[in-house]
């Protein structure tokens, strides 16, 4: 199985979400990235389709857009 | 750990979230209530904060809104 990759921002609905979510899901298997101090990582996030963060790809491709803290283009 | 509930109402947006979401976690520590088929649990989605599907309340009580299916009014 490839790994998930989780972006946020940093933001209290992300972190919230982080901790909450990265508790069920086996850590190793996550790549967690911030958006907000990666700023290189915005292109191919939004390739992925994420929208807004914090967000789950999952190692099918697929997002899933939790909650929500802030949208991709304010953090550009 | 006490288990996961995902919240979710048979729509499309859910099912795919559903598919890739419990692909990630323990399917054992997760339980699936379709709220548009057991309407008799959406009073219990409220009161954990529950607004829209597909959704997903953690053991420690948080709710994890993921994507948006529909919200609980439109099910009542």
């Amino acid at each position: 199985m490839n790994k998930s990759t989780f972006y946020h921002a940093g933001c209290p609905v992300c972190v919230s979400a982080e901790t909450s979510l990265l508790e069920l899901l086996d850590p190793t298997n996550v790549e967690v990235i911030n958006l907000n101090t990666s700023k290189d990582k915005l292109t191919e996030a939004e390739k992925y389709g994420v929208q807004s963060v914090p967000a789950l790809v999952t190692p099918n491709g697929q997002v899933l857009h939790i909650n929500f803290g802030a949208s991709i283009d304010d953090l550009k």
